[in-house]
């Protein structure tokens, strides 16, 4: 049995700020450096590309799960490419194939993400969580999820994820 | 041109409070009166249901888009029966097929769904939202969203509705 | 209880033949005339927009299952439009909403939903089957198949369909 | 740049001759030998399973995209396990993912999946043809179709395959 972990990364698109950026590149950095696939929405721009151009350069693997049907449509930082053609669908592909959900950033596509998450009970990490996020998590009930104020918690975090 | 006015309505299903299902009833009932079609999940219980129902008490039609593959999974107040076998993936189909969203009550599925109308820019009337929700909605940067603490509010708001 | 019955009517798009138009237009009216749903992947042209269009023209309600997420690539003739942003895959919901399916015509669209009509035992009537068609049908052990020469033939079968 | 090229073989499950399952293991072999991650349906037996068993076997990289949510339902075989949640829509995936599809054996399932690389212009080796789907494949007028009778001819021409 040699079944690979997936962590999967998710946050805004076009609409990321730098911050996130600088997070999601350090934080696919780091799941490399730890032996975990990163797998993201894989397009060539924000925290999907960040997370996986930060774990290409630690020399981990990369799964680009796109929405459309052309590979070309993929960051280049993606070894794996999985063209869907199902748009937005995809963020359910995205939730199911993760070991592990980490979020970085907000944007529509990332809140309908961590929801998923929720629904379909899987270990969730938010990093730079607004308060109204914690908020409405809480009331939703999902047990398995942690915040942190930075990529060090992460960091912490992971040290005891198996 | 005879292409009907499909409205959806979310929320949660068996999480769903006697309130929940009560204002989702008489939401379907008043949407039915305004000769809208009332999409939902399908399912035979909660909000999905609760509107179907009272969509169909009040003469008009019905339509269940499903997760499962099969028909007899559906409510018995649905008219036409569409299912999936796709799972969350089907709430992609509840929203893209609504021209206006309406949502009342909240589950990690309804949360989701409520991203996802902001995320493709569909008109959304969230009935009894948390002040989080609301918080959360802003930060998105959705425009069409208007929000109701009663069905009063929601019949007025559908007055103004083309 | 008032559940309606669908028959979803597949067949070549831009590659339709006048032939095709023609019988899936008398087919979408003879359906219509019958009380059955017509639906079809619903885009204005081919076997899925003449299905419509006859069945509009004999007062019959139609829906439109899209791959696009945008109502406005509808054919006219759909009074219920369901966007799916999902490509190919909403084959998969044209085929598990069918009561019935019913093939006109022959493209590579067209042959993948036969097979998924096979693969989810749904009743099958093939209009103008090739021999070819017929072999392999066969060979997947489908047992709910019947084919027809004319649209007279497929009459005679739907006067025995319940 | 280092993305993998990966190769989807489709065939029958449960109904998977013994010819099929010994064809399919040695054609995995012969694609983890070219240094191509095998990617298929991924369920615990037939041609999905055969083929990653042998990918496995010669060292390379296997992929399972399943139809179910639970990665339990996968192969032993797989490295890398993603659940669509999406039944027979999950065939999309595998066909939009290849560089090249190969199928070997026939079912209800692998001739739905045939149809779709037809549509979508994909590369397509078809091992041990019936002469009905060669009849039916050349009436869709695919173009990039090659049929070969044994593993020899589907070793000669992979090593053509760029």
């Amino acid at each position: 049995m040699s079944q690979k972990k997936i962590i999967t990364v998710i946050g805004p698109g076009e609409s990321a700020t730098a911050s996130d950026i600088k997070d999601a590149e350090t934080a696919g950095s780091l799941l490399a450096d730890l032996g975990f696939i990163v797998l993201t929405g894989g397009r060539p721009f924000g925290v999907m590309e960040a997370a996986l151009k930060g774990a290409r350069g630690s020399g981990g693997e990369t799964i680009a799960v796109l929405p459309g049907k052309d590979k070309t449509e993929a960051s280049e930082y993606a070894d794996i490419i999985i063209p869907t053609g199902m748009g937005q669908a995809r963020n359910v592909i995205n939730i199911l194939s993760a070991d592990l959900v980490i979020a970085i950033g907000l944007g529509a596509g990332t809140l309908s993400e961590i929801a998923l998450a929720a629904k379909e009970n899987k270990p969730l990490f938010i990093h730079g969580a607004h308060e109204s996020t914690r908020s409405l998590i809480n009331k939703l009930g999902h047990k398995q999820v942690e915040y942190g104020a930075s990529i060090a918690e992460l960091a912490e975090y992971l040290r005891n994820f198996k």
